[in-house]
């Protein structure tokens, strides 16, 4: 269903040759309307790739006619050329959709520092409008896919409108956004400003708390396109909430895929004295490396929960602090708690509950375990 | 010869039965005088063990008589009980050695979280005492070993005086100090403010810049003892290059030993506005688990770096970025540099330069790749 679960979209994805092993890898998206109201979030890294920054600017309109999206390529750190490339791919789904350049969104993902092979993806730019279909999200959802075991989708459906996406990553997955596209439609009658305040408030609490590696990538890119095709314009509380859950869901489908993960790790930060304070806890906590491979050892190591806090700036006194791994308080106060062969962590998942003592705000932040899956994965080919 | 080089000490490394395996687990060194100088420089995680607090409070005189070391447990995390601990242990040493427990250093390594034997420990300072020497510096060096395959130790002799030193570590390395305990000893006749000053100066570049896996101990400790005994006060700006190339060679040798690693990164920032924007974009580089990864795969993935280089705030314009891997300027001006197949990544050393364009500031950091065996060192036992 994916992005063809709202009425007023179509999509596609084919395979335009743009990866070498002929997968799918070029995704279209097109806005059917009537309205074509969109709002976008991308990467807060300062290297940007070339669709970012393109997007970037025909999204100030709080406009989108259309995405198209590749994957076998980022086009990141390819200078002049690589900006000539989106332009080129923008202006080539114009004409084939009869719309401005200026309505349609770039988003890439690959290897950085490689141009495009243009031959091969704007040719397929006209093998995607001619395989536009109401029924083409799911196939676009695969195309987007790079190491992704699996293709990521979800709908929430309400009173008589529906917001639905599709999302692809599965490794550096990090703050400001991970290594993700994810293109979010709804049917819902709803203008740009409030797409742009619910996507915002949205990826704040999921996908900006998704941390799974660290690694911050290039070509982040969040897209929420409206056509208001069913005529409803829901209450704002309701839509938000909608929107928020489909992010949720898709980041949480992230989390589950990330490369060579064996763990899927909920860091719950408790009491602490801001909600600043629970995000830096909780980044700290996930990127803490010997705390992932103790993780992945089924080691409640919460000595490296404590020493991963410690680095932090955040409002807490050392020796009243709680560490709980899977329900069992093996640090209180600081020190020795329950009796850590009570913890069991046999299961995927693992919830580590940081309590900071020190206020009432809480964060949570997931991320996975270090395996040596990860270091083949990311060792043995570019990527 | 490590702490035992220079004149005025006595050092001595035993197995008192802290590790379970009995390999040697305590160390003594001692200042035999006239002078008793010392200074130190300590973890700035937030949470200290219980032996950096007792040493930070007993190094205010600027005096010290002794220092003993455990491997086989952290004494971290463990509330009051272990901070008594530190203080028994202190004030045995003073009563063997007929000095003041408040001349006495604590140093600890291993496991945080868990109580110290000190029904072994405490006998094994008497056998320390009893085996102090003159030639004792190696056996102290072998005896605060944890995950260290090697031992180390650095010696630099000068007109008539000598600056020696051992130190452990070899994993959870990073900044602010890495998980480390290292004692320096010199015989030159030096007062501790000049002491401090020398040892703060070092630090700043060697130490401070090794950042194997981002983790930062609860542990570190780095103590400079000065004896006199040889009764020359030299320069201070020759003596504080001894201390420095003292711990450089230390620190690199550290690196050298990084647990699972198969390549010794050295990340070289230049051309910043500030040093302070070199030290922060060295660690991101150095911190990256992707490029890590990649280099661990012989791959020179320069578009790795930059997206490193895109997190911090460092000054710079993203198209005028440079860097070379291992001499191949593999990415210029941002985009696609000379041909990656040129770059020759056989050996273990790799050398990254990442040229920022924006100054003339540099600074750099020392770093491994991650491999599955690090990611199995951490994972398939507590440490």
């Amino acid at each position: 269903m994916s992005v063809t679960a709202a009425k007023g979209f179509t999509a596609a994805g084919i395979a335009a040759g743009i990866k070498e092993n002929g997968n799918p890898d070029l995704a279209l998206v097109v806005n059917t309307g009537p309205r074509r109201a969109a709002a976008g979030v991308f990467t807060s890294n300062r290297v940007k790739a070339a669709p970012v920054l393109w997007s970037e600017q025909v999204l100030k309109s709080g406009e989108l006619a259309a995405v198209v999206l590749n994957s076998g390529g980022a086009n990141a750190c390819t200078g002049p050329k690589g900006f000539q490339d989106t332009h080129a791919t923008a202006e080539k789904v114009a004409e084939v959709l009869g719309v401005g350049a200026g309505e349609v969104a770039v988003a890439s993902t690959g290897l950085i520092g490689v141009l495009l092979p243009m031959d091969k993806l704007l040719p397929g730019v006209e093998q995607a409008a001619e395989a536009l279909s109401e029924h083409g999200g799911e196939k676009a959802a695969i195309a987007i896919k790079t190491t992704d075991s699996v293709h990521k989708t979800s709908v929430v459906t309400k009173d008589g409108w529906t917001v639905g996406g599709m999302a692809k990553g599965a490794g550096m997955l990090a703050p400001g956004l991970a290594t993700m596209l994810v293109v979010l439609t709804t049917d819902a009658d709803v203008e740009s400003d409030v797409l742009d305040r619910a996507l915002r408030a949205a990826t704040r609490t999921t996908f900006d708390r998704v941390d799974s590696d660290g690694c911050m990538s290039t070509n982040d890119t969040v897209l929420l396109l409206a056509s208001g095709a069913c005529g409803v314009t829901p209450e704002y509380e309701e839509f938000a909430e909608a929107v928020r859950a489909v992010c949720d869901d898709l980041g949480q489908q992230l989390i589950r895929d990330a490369e060579g993960a064996s763990k899927d790790i909920k860091i719950e930060v408790v009491n602490a004295a801001t909600e600043d304070d629970a995000v830096e806890v909780g980044r700290s906590i996930a990127r803490n490396n010997l705390l992932k491979c103790a993780i992945h050892g089924e080691d409640p190591n919460w000595g490296r929960v404590l020493s991963a806090i410690g680095t932090t700036r955040a409002a807490f006194e050392p020796d009243r602090l709680n560490v709980a791994i899977n329900g069992v308080w093996v640090c209180k106060n600081g020190g020795v708690g329950e009796d850590r062969d009570k913890v069991d962590m046999r299961y995927r998942e693992v919830h580590i509950v940081a309590d900071l003592a020190a206020g009432s705000q809480t964060a949570t932040i997931w991320t996975n375990d270090l395996t040596a899956d990860y270091v083949h994965e990311n060792s043995a080919y570019s990527s």
